[in-house]
């Protein structure tokens, strides 16, 4: 039986065709889960070997209940990215017009990306939330709405057919997924990485968010998401989602860390992943005094300080 | 005919709740809009005076649609907000038990504070997304679902009953609401006041983030909110929604302000408005250094200086 | 009878060269003093219009004498600065050859600009400080020593000769001369200034200075000087005296001038003058976000905001 | 022949005085120099194990000339330091009543110390500097000035009386002196420690030396001292000398001193050393989250992290 990866199912998602660019998911059994969390708890009851989710778009932003699971309960190591480009197509049982349209279906995240668009052409439309995209057409397909904004690869698989294609209210919109697995050692840093981290503060008072980027800001590192999540503690209690560019095995991440670790309650590390929006030797050079070799030499130097040897 | 406020809809949620704690609401004609955007055009156009929607709960953070329509389109300003605690009340048919629950029914942003209490109570249970807590408790009324997660107050308008009350998986669940409407004169300072803006970064450079969030650090302001929203332009492309303790009327935010909009791209205020969770007095006193008098004497001093009395 | 400026003396130093660079000096009467306190006591008395004095050098930074008398005391404002390259001749009772000298002097101050000269040229040679430079000319020409370091412009006035000239340990040797009076409204702006500043901070935390520093930095204001003194209040307690990019017409500076005044126990401000290094026009364009149009953009804007107008 | 400790001579002045109360003086042969130049240049050629010089005083700061020694040439490091209260002996020749002193003699450090004194008691007399306090003795005792200031323990040595004793113009006068050698390994940490540094900045712009100094901040630790020195580049060029609380083998300020040495041109390490003014176990605790503990804490962490256990 081959290692299976978890993913947002149904198929016929954006998901799964994200998930499909992945090499090494042509050797495992792809299964899809009808929840984001069930996916998750699949890896961590050791069920599948990894989950692949989606974490952040370019309409929503972060994924909140992605992130609430990685921020929550037992922890996961993010290993992979993915980045898929996102448009819609209308889909439709053959023969229907754009006219006959009374009701549309997609998940409640398809909206911002379609809102303009049905604003256009069918502004008296009703819209009917549903569990998926692919789900979406599936009650198309049963007759239950008239319509269902999905990917076109949706299409065959409901035998409904596209009555518009490249729908996207944004331009550029994009989304990312992730690859989770169980903690272990992460990917090896390829030049272009990412790491991502939960941070929960010690104490609230003025400066205190600031601090913290600047364990990031002194050493040279760009920040590409922050989040704010709920703590739980009520509202107003926030703890920060933040990507970062570079990889732990960096010795100005590492140092960040550590030093995150030291002023913050708590620190979640989330892993460290090769960046799906350049390539490896794309990443722009570290500024001035910290790379791995200043890093390296000024310690050297410290402890030559320490041994009296200077 | 009284000026009216449009609040986010239907009847008998837990937004209409929140407002009839304004007095003001008292005197108004209070108009349910299907959605907060409507509700906000409703204000856009003249329709409304104002305009009543939840902008940020204790499980979900800032409400991502109601912060994208503040951010976007024709400035808004908040006048005023509401805290309200939010328990649920499992609503059903009368006679209905609890093994009879087949299908429950709620708006999605009610599923993470009720999902324990159904891992617990009802595993097998079969949810269903409705567009409001009001509508699902409308289609249990319909016979279309078994049970709807709702305010306890919604039991009547619908001919149900509450099979379980308080019904809250995070403690101190509360929801905020703010009250919006066109530009005009920030409400008067009460001493626990609180003012929102939306940043947009200049450029992304490391530190750049950590640069906006002290000018707020270096005048002694605390932060209460910071949720990053897309910009639009593509995935990692952020602006910032930011809450902070004062009025624009207090030297020292007014001096952030400026900073900020020096050095941001752009800048929105959102408005300057009593704080709901505590009374006026009860907001900590400002650090050394920072309240109007010690402003007043520096620019005195400054004004001095440049004319050569001192 | 004419203003006079009080210079620190005698006469025949570079002090009195420097001075006379200024075009002012051509109609005023100039006086030597013993020490800079006396000439700058001349001035707090009423008896000068203003001092010249030196401030700073090449070699020695920051003159203590000169930065404490402006520190404490009745406060005083520097309105002109003159810069004055310093190279020293050996002045000697002609007929002196450098084989018959074995006693030199000069003032202290000279001696770190001489050492590596007299190490090379006159390695068993005896120094004797003087009260002056000149002084140490008159000594010579008295015939208590044999050699004098001093300006070749002392040599006439004392009957010397120069055995060689331009002696200069550092290469761009140079002093800082500054013309003080009583405090009065400041040089106009010229484009390119400085302004000079007494911090003494409120108390003393890691970071205290950082955060005393940061009001420059967030305001893109570079520092050209840093000279810590003494408070008087035992070891350890230090004041101080910065020089500053900029004018206190400039809103920039204002503000941070503003900021300093709030944070600090004590600011004393000691004035803004056109630069002596750079010609009005040369000094590099301010910041992003810190012009004073774009502070008067943001002051106007945040004005608006608390209008209701935006 | 027993190890010898170069001191800032003549003998009989506060440096000896200071010097003998290192308990490792009893065990060396002392021997003046005439300048803190040739004490240090004594220790670099081999000829002394250790100088012994003043560096610091409440009422001129930092000692220049020292610094400016530490600053280039080959490198030094400090072992220890000494504090000693000043005050000054007003020596005459037996006989000699106040009135009759028409000139008296010091080094010119002395001369701020007893300014006020002279300007109340001896308003009139004629002031000559000496090379040193000592030295101003020998020549009084030589007939050549009437009067010398002088620490009390002169007068014997000189066949001097102290007409007047306890004279200080600032409360809390005091000195501070170091014992500096070749470098080897730092002094075992204490518990109440100082570290010594000389920075260059690698380039100067807005926040340049604010940035510096968050180095220190970041991590909890206090500046004792911050003394800028010419570099030698010209006018405007600075150095800065920084002592700080701590020793080079607590982890914070080792990670300090490498941030410094990747972003400085160049660090200069002056030593760690125990400090002289409070006891070891007086020093206050170190800031949340910069113990050594927390340190290694965080490191041990982040290298789980890099393992993937955690």
């Amino acid at each position: 039986m081959p290692a299976s990866y978890a993913y947002l199912g149904p198929e016929g998602t954006f998901t799964e065709v994200a998930l499909r660019t992945l090499p090494e998911a042509a050797t495992r059994e792809l299964i899809p889960y009808v929840s984001v969390q069930s996916a998750l708890d699949a890896v961590r009851t050791g069920e599948a070997e990894a989950a692949f989710v989606p974490i952040e778009n370019s309409v929503e932003g972060g994924i909140t209940t992605t992130l609430d699971e990685l921020v929550a309960g037992e922890p996961l190591t993010i290993y992979r990215e993915v980045l898929l480009s996102i448009t819609f197509a209308l889909l439709v049982r053959p023969g229907t017009a754009l006219t006959d349209i009374k009701t549309v279906s997609a998940h409640p995240a398809a909206q911002p990306q379609v809102r303009n668009w049905l604003r256009n052409h069918l502004p008296d439309v009703h819209w009917e939330s549903a569990a998926s995209n692919a789900d979406a057409a599936r009650l198309v397909q049963e007759g239950r709405y008239d319509a269902a904004f999905a990917g076109e690869f949706a299409a065959a698989r409901y035998g409904l057919e596209a009555l518009e294609t490249g729908i996207h209210d944004a331009e550029n919109a994009q989304t990312r997924f992730v690859l989770v697995g169980r903690p272990a050692r992460p990917a090896a840093p390829t030049g272009a990485d990412k790491t991502s981290v939960v941070l929960w503060q010690r104490d609230d008072h003025p400066g205190a968010l600031r601090d913290l980027l600047g364990e990031f800001a002194s050493r040279g590192i760009n920040l590409m998401l922050l989040q704010s999540r709920p703590t739980g503690a009520g509202i107003g209690n926030y703890c920060f989602c933040i990507d970062a560019e570079g990889h732990i095995s960096d010795r100005r991440m590492a140092e960040t860390l550590m030093g995150l670790k030291r002023i913050c309650l708590q620190v979640r590390f989330l892993g460290s992943y090769p960046r799906a929006d350049i390539a490896p030797g794309e990443a722009r050079p570290t500024p001035a005094g910290t790379s791995d070799t200043e890093f390296m030499a000024a310690a050297d130097w410290v402890a030559r300080c320490q041994d009296g040897r200077f």
